[in-house]
């Protein structure tokens, strides 16, 4: 079995044991609407490369990935959560292929839906935390998923005010992307390293490991949204530049355009209403300008720097795992 | 000093002492607007009921108030977060005399300042947790917590989808009641009790007192909605008529009224664009049919209700407050 067939093997094995929980949490009680919206779009699928990174995180510091389970739900539910509300703030009508939960079930039962799976989170880490987990154990994580999960607030205000504002950074870049994504893959792995009872230097590596490929990850993201085809995507490509999303590229081709070709972009760039071909002659431009390829290049950076931090932990087939994972995650079809 | 003076000198010096920990904790970070957003709704005053119970509650336990200010606190930020998605939800343009989050920063802010509270609860609970407080009393106090904005949400959503419902049971609205207020008041008092090592009796005593006084609370709030006068509400007298709230004087008058006047109510009820002689006739007719009294009844039973389980406590100074403070909040102007 190949590298690539072989994690997503153990991916998918422990998305099993991980949806079993998160399906047992999420029993419909009255007002039922309010459970299904709730569960709509977890039940649409989605890797679950997050409670992966819990349960071998876990697993890296020596400890039993099985009591990790509730907390890798909680904090696939947490993700979820944040998909909710961010699709209503970025007004996008397609997640994972399906409408998304406001489009469905209407903004008022979106939101509220939102709220119910993120109070689902602490319940998970409290009522449904194995016997064997001590109470220390249980505050720590909830420090860190209510850490990470300020700071995902944060980074997602900070995606949306950018597509306003003129001039962002590559430096503003990355640090609303640590926010939107790389604060909960460090919680993940701060949190499965907790309940795998790890050194404090062995839960800092992980955390440190997880935040760089989180980095990593959401750079993958923007370049697939620009190369991918709508199927892969589950959306049409190209949507990030219609919605004026700052993502590298577009910061680092922007730094880089003529002016003639500033006007050929700025008829797509944030332009609800641009053209497939508008689109197409944007993103061709944005190649052309090496965009794609300087973008790819900070990909990798942060993939060594994660993996570097992995090194510290003793070597096992769930470190294995981890270094397959981000490998796996961030060479996606480009 | 009466007794009503007496009540709100206390409840204004508690408050002082929430509010600075709540201030300390909603520091402006980067993005400041999302902080800003988030602020603004507490900022705007409110008598802070819920953290009074935690503190009162604390102590008529026997424990030491000081120490559960971080967890009234995180309560009152937890119902302010459930405020300013809630005013989302019903389209509330007003509330505590001013414009809500969403009509001062928009939606998708308004989203997120209310999550970035919600996280905040928890950040409350865990990292600003005295030290004398133990793991076991912080999870405990967040399991309740988490269990409170789980019935919450289901609240809300039943409130919503009862404005569209035609037939709705006095049942169906305690049973709504009961999430959208019962459940955080109960929840205000058994963290309260917990954080002052109460025995398990007690907790649970004062979490029933608090759940029912939580009952006749909203009750009389939807007296006032349709007696008191626009200023002293902050919004316009009679709002819930116009927006088809199934509120329990609503439910009793449907059910007393002749085919006659039901024309008359069903010009007002549920509809926004009702001119202020539709809504003033609709509230005449509710008062003839005996509906603000029955519903007065039935808050008095709630009261009563919960005054017993106060008598399981020993007699102190703080267990005479709560016992004011549900005469306080439940004679409000009518």
């Amino acid at each position: 079995m190949s590298n690539e067939n072989d994690i997503k093997k153990k991916l998918s094995d422990n998305a099993i044991k991980v949806d079993k929980f998160i399906d047992s949490i999420l029993t419909p009680k009255r007002p039922e609407i309010l459970y299904n919206a709730s569960k709509y779009l977890i039940s649409a699928g989605g890797k679950r490369l997050r409670p992966f990174l819990t349960l071998k995180s876990c697993e890296a510091v020596g400890g039993d990935p099985d009591l990790a389970i509730p907390f890798a739900g909680a904090l696939e539910i947490l993700h979820n959560f944040t998909l909710v509300h961010d699709d209503i703030l970025d007004n996008d009508p397609i997640r994972r292929g399906n409408p998304s939960v406001h489009i469905k079930f209407g903004v008022p039962l979106a939101i509220c839906a939102g709220d119910l799976l993120f109070a689902k989170v602490f319940e998970a880490m409290t009522i449904y935390s194995p016997k064997k987990i001590n109470n220390k154990q249980i505050r720590k994580s909830i420090e860190i998923a209510s850490k990470a999960t300020i700071e995902i607030c944060e980074g997602q205000v900070l995606d949306v005010t950018f597509a306003d504002t003129e001039k962002v950074s590559e430096e503003d870049y990355i640090f609303m992307v640590s926010g939107k994504t790389g604060a909960l893959f460090r919680a993940c792995a701060e949190i499965g390293g907790t309940i795998g009872k790890g050194k404090k230097s062995q839960i800092k590596a992980l955390g440190k490991f997880a935040y760089n490929a989180g980095i990593a990850f959401q750079i993958v993201d923007d370049i697939l949204g620009l190369t991918a085809d709508e199927k892969t995507l589950g959306k049409p490509t190209g949507s990030d530049i219609r919605e004026g999303k700052k993502t590298i590229i577009i910061i680092h081709a922007m730094s880089k355009i003529s002016k003639k070709d500033l006007r050929i972009i700025r008829t797509a760039l944030g332009n609800h209403r641009a053209s497939k071909s508008d689109i197409e002659n944007s993103i061709e431009l944005i190649k052309n300008l090496g965009s794609i390829e300087y973008a790819s290049k900070r990909a990798d950076k942060y993939i060594s720097t994660a993996k570097k931090q992995l090194k510290k932990l003793p070597d096992s087939e769930s470190k294995k795992d981890l270094n397959e994972l981000i490998d796996y995650f961030t060479k996606r079809n480009y």
